[in-house]
């Protein structure tokens, strides 16, 4: 059955989903990048990006892993671009150029109505604003039996989490301290919410936990 | 120089380092034992209990070294036993039998004086009441040339992390999600408080994080 799966997600030792004060600059706020700099080192990260090889070990496998099987995605608004309140015009197109890296039907949460915008390479983005459950089964629906990945940011993962909709959670624990910042999973019961740590998985830059909903 | 040093305290996924509701059934709060499976595994711990033998490996490892070159030990008030408030008499003499696993002079903040309590194998337990920096001076002196390792609990340590006293500090990253307890590290900016990590270490059944103080 099609699942709900939040993959590659890093957070700091200290907790913190993201960095302070995303801007335009800033895309995963400040410090953010230290989050990511295990997959940066990847060669699927380095493919992605034309930047020739990368490294093909563990944290490469786990980065393969969150691609695969993918029919559609679910962005918070924030992922998709610094931009808040009503949209100004149609120039905002996403952080990834004429071609984004997704090749599916992306589904962006937004108060603000957008008509659905095409991209290269078979990304489409279809902007929602009557609530993430209805993104999900929008998602679904598009993405048939593959599974819809759920992007991020920090607010959504919660917002998914709160309410069980998440199958699967694949964390990357990066060794950093980012002391600021949104913290993914504080003052949040997982364990209540009948999840529960099934693997850990120690890559070369970051642990990799996948938490699954179990009850 | 004599360091104060966080050594095996384990935290969960979900940043907590301990259950919730300790009292004498259960002296690591409900759930906390989860936290601390990666050291009941080790040999270290088989030994001092004459279980006899455990595991060698990384976290055994990881486990010893939390043990070399220490003095003198401090700990949190709930660390040395169940009871709140003032003293009802001197019957309570810690969790650990007559023998008790330090064998060096170990300080215990409380608001509640008392004489200091000598136990067999070397423990002397002192109680402090003049706060947290009068405690790591008496250590200190006790420990001479060699350092204090700084118990718990959680409270304690972040105490002593938000004054910049703690000069290392070993975390076991635990993949369970407790849901809900006390967190370490929520709230507490380490990184403007001159911390960093300086290693990860992948375990058996946890990952070991080095966090240092730098500036």
């Amino acid at each position: 059955m099609s699942k709900l799966r939040v993959q590659c997600f890093a957070i700091s030792l200290d907790g913190y989903g993201a960095g302070t004060d995303q801007d335009l600059q800033n895309p995963l706020g400040v410090r953010g990048p230290e989050l990511m700099e295990w997959f940066f080192a990847t060669n699927l990260w380095k493919q992605m990006h034309k930047l020739g090889e990368g490294e093909r070990g563990i944290d490469n496998r786990m980065a393969e892993r969150g691609f695969e099987n993918l029919g559609a995605w679910i962005l918070g608004r924030n992922m998709f671009g610094p931009i808040r309140g009503d949209w100004p015009d149609d120039a905002w197109k996403g952080w990834w150029g004429d071609v984004p890296p997704y090749h599916v039907p992306v589904f962006v949460l937004t108060h603000h109505a957008r008509a659905p915008l095409e991209m290269k390479g078979g990304t489409t983005f279809h902007f929602v604003t009557d609530g993430i459950e209805s993104a999900l089964a929008q998602a679904k629906a598009a993405a048939g039996e593959r599974d819809v990945r759920l992007g991020g940011g920090v607010a959504t993962i919660r917002e998914y989490l709160k309410v069980r909709l998440v199958d699967e959670m694949h964390l990357a624990v990066r060794p950093v301290l980012l002391g600021e910042g949104e913290s993914l999973l504080g003052g949040l019961d997982l364990r209540a919410l009948g999840y529960a740590v099934d693997e850990s998985i120690a890559g070369e830059r970051a642990t990799h936990m996948i938490i699954r909903k179990h009850a």
